[in-house]
Parts: structure tokens; C-alpha cells; sequence
């Protein structure tokens, strides 16, 4: 009912407001099953958020304005609610940006509506303007999950696929596995294959080996922020793929709203990379890989300079620089 | 006893002639631990050679000798166990060169002895002429295991690290990862460990990053097989990192044996990669990480064009050509 744009699609709304309560899907159980869960009190959802049954900077945003929502229907203390939200992921700008939209509206349920329509039309517009960049038959590559499950819906770079494929352009994809934390394995793999769109999981360095044996027509990935001169921070190995794009003369785009664009950042350089634990690189699933002891080193994010950006993909259109 | 240059190594030789019997690792238990398994007849050897308790080019070829050498002393039918030990791993060229040499010699037991020796004195030699090229405190990245566990002894680039070290150059490891069947994480971790080598555990994709960081000196990896031309086949990633080395002007070394040179292959593009099952890249560890029905494409090996390679690090010395 609040998710627009949406209708028929075979992957439900990553969150959505049910008039009285929330309904989201739990990624936890992804690719295994999908879990939708209903939601009806704010404490359910901050363990949601916090055990990462949702994640994605856009569906974070929406999430917060919901818990807003969903309190305010309760007659919740709302600033407790909200301290008790934003404290799930202290990190996530998103998160808390929702929380104050709802905060401040007059009423935070027709905000929170708003919030999720408008993350869907904004991917679905760059879906749309992107899809000018895909030719027929192309074979895209792409890092991480940048899909309906990282937004409302949708999605940013397999939002432009998706569009793609909608058009009629047959794109096919091959999926970056994406280590340590396997996003493309796990989430953009089981996307494509609801989608119907023709998908194949690669290791990651497996990337430039496809490039040179002319089995990449172009490569499309997301972006978490972007500087104001056009370089990209984006999910660890982003960066060497844009290089083999360039090595190999493969077109690569950045798909991402408008509100990624941090003006306040001049430049990559000025990006602090989160490093994250070790553990995540040592074990799968449970299982350890390396010796006990052994250091692993573990760059959430890369830089990927504005140099080796063919274009960006925005809400607003195609463009080969940011401002 | 039979080990000549491994006296006093915190690794013991991947095969062993003990007098009447093989002594040789269990890799499938590391790196969790380090068994010792004494194996006394070729029907527990060629076992251990299908499951993959020994692997690597060379530790087959000295594999295969032994087992010949083995039965020779039990007085059984040297030509049925020649093709039984050869069934194990059909595609092993090593495996099959050596029970072919030793099946050829007066005398097996000694031929055995003789071809494991050789190995560990080629892979010293590779080692001593590589530490030319490792400066003092130099940061080193490498690829896939090309250790001791891969040889009789010691090892290629791997070697090369070892080498150095004792020589007092004092290197540090960058350890990739190695997706999708984890040598770098399981095998190579686990020797940098015992070798008492700073070594630290990466994604592959990492690699490309570290290097615009300024974190990479220098990037040497090993061979499968090199063509008459210099161009290199090896595990699937060298590829993509050697491109990343000259993007960055990281000199990117190839260490092997002379024996790997096929001068009957006079270029890369006549390799014929081989392509392996997909669940190694769906499945780790038992842990299924894609969803059911996901398609995978898993080229063992990708081909380094010589162009990218700086020098080729041999037994007989250090060029930037093999012939």
C-alpha cells in the first residue's frame, strides 16, 4: 500500500508501513528463505536494525522514520524513541537523518510514507536514465548489492539493470562475489534470480580475466558517498575493478542518488575508511579459514578517484562529473 | 633423512622417504593441524593423493616416485601400480613424470630419493637468487599457496619470501586470500606462521587498494605453467593482480622452476584453462553462501601476458625473459 512503484514486483518492498505496523524482510535468512516481519513495537525493530535483518543506507533512513511513526501511533515518549533508534547503529547517517525527518514532521506517518515513496521513485528515475548507458545484450558487471534490498526498493546500480532489463535490453550480469561479507553472493545473486535477469557469481578476481577475454561490456556499481570532485567511497574492491575497467577499456558507472553527493567532502582523500574486524575475513558462516592467530587486515571501503569514472548515474541523469 | 636443506625448518617436507615407508602432511587437516601421516602402501598413497592430502606440482611428481619406489620394495607389479598411482589425478603431469622416472631407473628407491632432493635444492636456488630482488624491510603480496606445502620443500615464491628472510632482509606478507578454494588464508598463513614471518590476510580485492595506499613493494607469485614467450598461466586473481602491479608501477616478479617453462606452448593463448565445478565458489567449507540454483563460473587459472611481468625468478637465476 505505501510502496509506489512497486506493484508486482517479484522481491517485496525491503520495508514497508502496513498502517498500523511495519512490515520488513528479515535479510538474515537471505538467500535461504525470505522472511517478511511484522513489526509492531519499536523495540522489535531496533533489534531488527541492530542484528542487521535490515541494512542499506536508504532502507536505514527509512526504517528510522517509521519507528517514529509506529511510536507516535503508540503515544511513545518520541525523543526516548528516537535516542533508542539512532543508538542501533550510532554510524549510520541515514538511520538517524530518517529519525529526525519524522521528528520533526507533523506527522511523522505521512513523513515516513513520504520518506519510502520517494526512495523508490529516485531509484527507479536513475534506473530510468541509466538505462541509456546499457546496450542490447550487454554483459555488466557489478560489486556488491546496490539492489532492491540495500534501498526501499528498486535499487541504485541493479536498479539500472533492472530498468535495463524491463526495457528490453537483455542485460546479463555477472555477480562479484564481494568478500569478506559476500553482499553479491548472498543478496544481488538471490535478487537476479527473482528478477529473471541472467546471472552468473564470479570471485572477485576472477574480474579481470573476464575483461580480457571480451566477456564485459560495461560495469555498473553503487556508491555509499561521493565527493564533491567526483571520487567515489564505495564496498572494498570497487576500486580495483575500476581499475581493470580502465585497463581494459570498460566503460564503469557509478549509480547513486543525488543525496550521496557530500559537498562538505572535497575529495576521496578526506573519506576516513572504516576498517572492520578481521574476524570477518578469517571466518564464513562459522567456518574459520585461516590459522588461529592469523592477522587479516579489513578495509570496509575503497576510493575510487573521479579519473576512472566513465559517468555517474543520478536521479537527474548521466553525467561525467558530479556538480 | 631423505630432506637435505631442511634440516632444523619449523615445516617438515611436505613427502618423505623414511627407508620402507612415506611420511608426508595431511594438508586437508591445515590449517587447524599439522598431521604427519606414514603411509606403507600405494593403495593408502594414491588414497591421499585423490583427496588432496598432497597436492602442488612438484610434491605429486615426488609423490608418484614414491609410490613406485614403495612397491619396488614390495616386490609387487610395478606397471599396475604405475597406472593405478597416474587414475588418482589424471591431469597431473608432475605425478605422472615422476612414477614414470622412477619406474624407468635401476633403482626406484633411490630415483625417488633423488627427484625429492632435486626439488628442494632447485626451490633453494630460486630462493637465493630472489632475495636480489626483495629490498631491505620490503612489503611483499602474494598469490595462492607457493610454499613448502606446494613443493617437497621450501617452495617457489613463497621461497623467494623464505629466502629472504633468512637473509636478513626482513620482508613482510600481504597474504591474498586466494577465493575461491582459500590456499593464501588456509596454506600460505599457516607457513608465514611457523616461519615466524610478519604475514597479514587480505581479500583479493584488496590488493589494488593497498597498493595506491603506498603498502606494496613488490608482488611476486608462482607458475603453473610458463609458455615459451613468458606469458604466465596461474591460479585464477594473478592475472587481475598483475595488472593492478603495473597500474601502480609495483614490480610484479614470477617464481619457478625452469621445469615449468613449456616450450612446446609458445604463447598464453594456447593454454587451455581449465574450468572447475562452481560449488567451490558457491559453497565453503560446507557453508552454501549463494542461493539454490545460482549458476557460477570458476576458471581455475587465468593467463599473465609476459608484458606484465617485470622478471622471471628461476634456479639459474633472475630475467626479464625465459629463453
Amino acid at each position: 500500500m505505501s510502496s509506489p512503484g512497486l506493484e508486482g514486483s517479484p522481491i517485496p518492498p525491503t520495508i514497508e508501513w502496513m498502517g498500523d505496523h511495519i512490515r520488513l524482510i528479515d535479510q538474515r535468512r537471505l538467500p535461504d528463505e525470505l522472511v517478511l516481519v511484522e513489526v509492531h513495537s519499536v523495540e522489535k525493530l531496533c533489534d531488527l536494525i541492530s542484528t542487521l535483518a535490515i541494512r542499506g543506507a536508504p532502507a536505514l533512513g527509512a526504517a528510522g522514520a517509521m519507528g517514529v511513526a509506529l511510536a507516535s501511533l503508540q503515544a511513545r515518549d518520541l525523543s526516548e524513541v528516537a535516542s533508542m533508534l539512532k543508538a542501533t547503529r550510532p554510524t549510520a547517517v541515514n538511520l538517524a537523518w530518517g529519525v529526525d525527518r519524522a521528528l520533526a514532521a507533523p506527522d511523522p506517518v505521512a513523513e515516513a510514507v513520504r520518506i519510502a515513496a520517494d526512495d523508490v521513485a529516485v531509484n527507479q528515475a536513475i534506473g530510468a536514465h541509466g538505462t541509456a548507458v546499457v546496450p542490447d545484450d550487454a554483459r555488466v558487471i557489478t560489486h556488491c548489492n546496490t539492489g532492491s534490498l540495500a534501498c526501499v526498493g528498486w535499487g541504485t546500480a541493479l536498479g539500472v539493470i533492472r530498468s535495463s532489463h524491463d526495457a528490453g535490453r537483455r542485460p546479463s550480469v555477472w555477480v562479484d562475489e564481494t568478500r569478506p561479507v559476500l553482499q553479491g553472493a548472498r543478496l544481488t545473486a538471490w535478487e537476479l534470480q527473482q528478477l529473471g535477469i541472467p546471472a552468473t557469481l564470479v570471485v572477485d578476481s576472477m574480474a579481470g580475466s573476464l575483461m580480457a577475454a571480451g566477456e564485459v561490456d560495461l560495469a555498473i556499481v553503487g556508491a555509499d558517498r561521493i565527493a564533491a570532485n567526483g571520487d567515489v567511497a564505495n564496498k572494498i574492491g570497487t576500486y580495483s575493478l575500476a581499475v581493470l575497467a580502465r585497463y581494459h577499456e570498460v566503460p564503469f558507472y557509478v549509480a547513486a542518488p543525488t543525496s550521496t553527493i557530500d559537498l562538505a567532502t572535497a575529495s576521496g582523500s578526506q573519506v576516513v575508511v572504516e576498517e572492520r574486524s578481521g574476524s570477518e575475513v578469517v571466518e564464513v558462516g562459522g567456518v574459520r579459514l585461516a590459522p588461529e592467530g592469523m592477522a587479516a587486515q579489513n578495509w570496509a571501503f575503497d576510493i575510487t578517484p573521479a579519473e576512472l569514472v566513465t559517468g555517474y548515474i543520478t536521479e537527474e541523469g548521466v553525467s561525467d562529473r558530479v556538480l
